[in-house]
This record gives structure tokens, C-alpha cells and sequence, in this order.
């Protein structure tokens, strides 16, 4: 079964019209309630920093254990500042969230804590991932379309039959290789920091839908940012 | 293509030596390295410990941000002793860990991180996820094939033929539903003290080998058997 060409922009709309929604909803249903989170945390550990020499050792291993909790559920206190600015479920996290949840990579670095947020994800995933996978088929076939019009033209210009094939699909999985492992890699390890173990190991763990989220994009760009930020505020006190 | 019953248990036999060789090489590659960091981070909080009232706010606030650093790399440091007993890497995590790869679910909670086991990572997948596949495939056929018999049987015991196999498939989907969503919700929310909608979400998003990670079976357990043992150390002290 082939689409037109209006069949495929509305494929390719309906798609990205279900990612925005979802992305949306999810930005309403978890956004309040980690800001709760993070208030607690930054009291938390503001109380702790005005006190600790007054504390005993126990006390102190209490706030340790507190705080390993606290990142268990996602919120990273590294800000001497509680602010509005630093929400996890900002609309480019939802998107980013709803994207890897309905590729069923699922990273995991953010995940719905309400429980209305959980229930609204297994059901936006029970269409979502169906949709997805359409929407991946229908690329699948144009690229093999594409393929073989490739194969065709080289046949007019004279190639053999069967060396046009085994050109053309031999074009397609060295670009396939270049577009999805290489160039990310370089990329990657270029703009975080990693090494080429590393920026291999994420890319493949990305395009697998393994997804272990160990390796996230901008998590270790942020993660110096608030290190910056944080040894600044200090200093300035 | 149907396999015959040697062929079968081959295909199952197989694909649990690719688990279990798995299991044993990514232990063998992630086991030192994590005692090696464990070391590191006990050594650092005992450092913290000892010596937090004569510290000032800034190093204290430094310590946090080390712990953070740890807990980001899979170390929990709950415990007061430093002991061999605590690896994430003993042999049934390393097979669960290779389970949840080869299904694409990834939950993340255990992941390698030197650059061999990132490397074996790779190419363990690149063969061991069409190896799950097509071990799925093959016991899905058997299902399909077990499906055709009740109908058949059905139809035989004087049930019309559509009612037959409307029956029969809504037999296994309820079954379905029942073994694989429902039973291990209860199951799960009665270990875990988890809620109905935490169990289900669990469940689907295993299922659907999303495998964000936030929630893991016995992770609360170690957590709460930690906390216990961290405190009666505390009062036996």
C-alpha cells in the first residue's frame, strides 16, 4: 500500500499534532507537582546548610539519605536558588519526554510522578506507539521507493540489473550508517564532552530503543552549567 | 515456516546460553570498576563525616554536589560499611540487566560504564536483539498455533466456525490482559506497597519496552533494607 503525497503530509501532521497534545498534557499534569518537589528540596537543603555544625552525624546521614531520595525522583538540587526557571517539564522536555516514550526508547530521565500523569501515559501510549510505528513504516517504504527509482536510473545509464542493485543498496545502508551512527557520534562527542566509546554506545542505545538514559544529551552540558552557576553564587555571597 | 519440537527447545536453549554468556562477560567487564568507585564514595562520605563541623558551608555544599556525581553513576552510598556484598554487578543482575537489553526495555537502573562493557554492550545487542526477536516470533507462532486447535476443537464440539474463533480470540486476549497486566499489578503492588495506577504504569511500561526505569522491582526494598541497616548501625555504634 502506497500514499499520496497529501496522504503522507497528513500522516506526517496527525503524528506531530499527537506529540504536540501529549506534550502539552503532560507539561500540565506533572509541572505543579514537581515544583512542590523542588521547594521541599531547596528548604531542605537550605535549613541543612544553615545548621550543619550544630547537627550530630546521624542527623547529617539523614539529609544524605533525603537527598538520595530526592534525585531517585528526579529533582537535582544543585541550585543554591529556588526559581520557576529550572522546571524540568518545560514544553521542549514534554516534547522531548513524548518523543522517546512513543519510540519506546524511553530514556527515563524524566518520567510522570502524579499518577494522573501515569495514567494518562500508558493511555497515550497504547495509540501512540501504533502511530509511531505506522509513521516509521510509511518512511521505511518511500526510502525504499527512493531506492528504487536510484537502482532504475543507474540501469538506464547502463549499469547492469543486478550491480544497480547492489549499488544502490549498498548507497543506502553506508548513508544509513554515516546519517544515524557516525555523524551523531562525532557530533555528540564533540558538543558534550564524551568520548568515542561513549558517543557511539549512546547513539546505538538510541537507535536500538534500548534507552538506558545513563548517557543524556545536555545533561552533562547543564550539569557544568549549574557547577558554573553555583561556584559563582558563592563567590559573590 | 513452522519449527519442529527440537527446533524449538534449540531456538530457547540458545538464546538462554546468549543470556547467560552475556551475563558472566558484562560482570566480569563491570564488576571491579564499580567496587573501584564504591571504594572512592565510601571513602568520601566517611572523609565527610568525621570531620563536617570543622568544614564551611561551601565544602559541605561540594560533598553534595559529589554525592549527586555518584548516585548520576549507579552508586548508592546507604550503607555505613564499605563491603563486597553490595555489587550491582553480582550474577543475577548482570542476567536480568542483559534481559531487559535484549528486549529493548532498558530500564537503566544498572548500565556500563567502562568503555569494554560499552563496546561489548554494542555488539551483544547487535545479534542478541534479532535473536529476542525472533525467540518472540517463534513463541508466538506456538500461541497462534494453540489458538487454531481450541477453535478447531470448538467447531468440532458443534460451535459455529466464526463464533468458534471470535471465541477463542477473545479467550487469549483476556488471558492476555489477565497474565500479563492484571496479575503481575497485584502481585507487584502487594511486594512493591506500591499504588494500583504505580503497578499498572510499571506494567505497561515493561510491556511496552519503554522502561523508563523510575519505578524497579525491589528497588524500594533494597531502599527500605538499606535504611534499616544504616539505622541499627547508627544505634549500635
Amino acid at each position: 500500500m502506497f500514499y499520496s503525497r497529501a496522504q503522507s503530509c497528513m500522516l506526517a501532521a496527525g503524528y506531530l499534532a499527537y506529540l504536540l497534545v501529549g506534550a502539552l498534557i503532560f507539561q500540565v499534569l506533572e509541572k505543579d507537582a514537581e515544583r512542590l518537589q523542588q521547594g521541599i528540596t531547596f528548604r531542605m537543603k537550605e535549613d541543612f546548610l544553615k545548621n550543619f555544625t550544630s547537627l550530630s552525624a546521624v542527623e547529617v546521614n539523614i539529609f544524605v539519605e533525603n537527598l538520595m531520595e530526592t534525585i531517585r525522583r528526579g529533582i537535582y538540587p544543585a541550585e543554591n536558588e529556588f526559581s520557576d526557571e529550572h522546571n524540568n517539564w518545560d514544553f521542549s522536555n514534554s516534547f522531548f519526554f513524548v518523543g522517546s516514550m512513543l519510540s519506546t526508547i524511553g530514556y527515563g530521565n524524566l518520567s510522570p510522578k502524579t499518577a494522573g500523569g501515569q495514567l494518562f501515559c500508558v493511555f497515550f501510549a497504547l495509540f501512540g506507539i501504533p502511530l509511531n510505528i505506522v509513521f516509521l513504516q510509511h518512511i521505511g517504504k518511500m526510502l525504499s521507493m527512493v531506492c528504487e527509482r536510484l537502482a532504475k536510473w543507474l540501469y538506464r545509464k547502463g549499469v547492469k540489473k543486478k550491480t544497480a542493485r547492489g549499488l544502490t543498496l549498498l548507497f543506502f545502508l553506508v548513508m544509513g550508517i554515516l546519517v544515524f551512527l557516525c555523524v551523531p557520534s562525532v557530533i555528540i562527542r564533540k558538543i558534550e564532552g564524551w568520548s568515542y566509546s561513549e558517543a557511539i554506545y549512546f547513539a546505538f542505545i538510541t537507535l536500538s530503543t534500548i534507552g538506558f538514559g545513563d548517557y543524556m544529551i545536555g545533561k552533562y552540558v547543564t550539569f557544568s552549567k549549574q557547577y558554573f552557576l553555583f561556584g559563582s553564587g558563592w563567590l559573590l555571597q
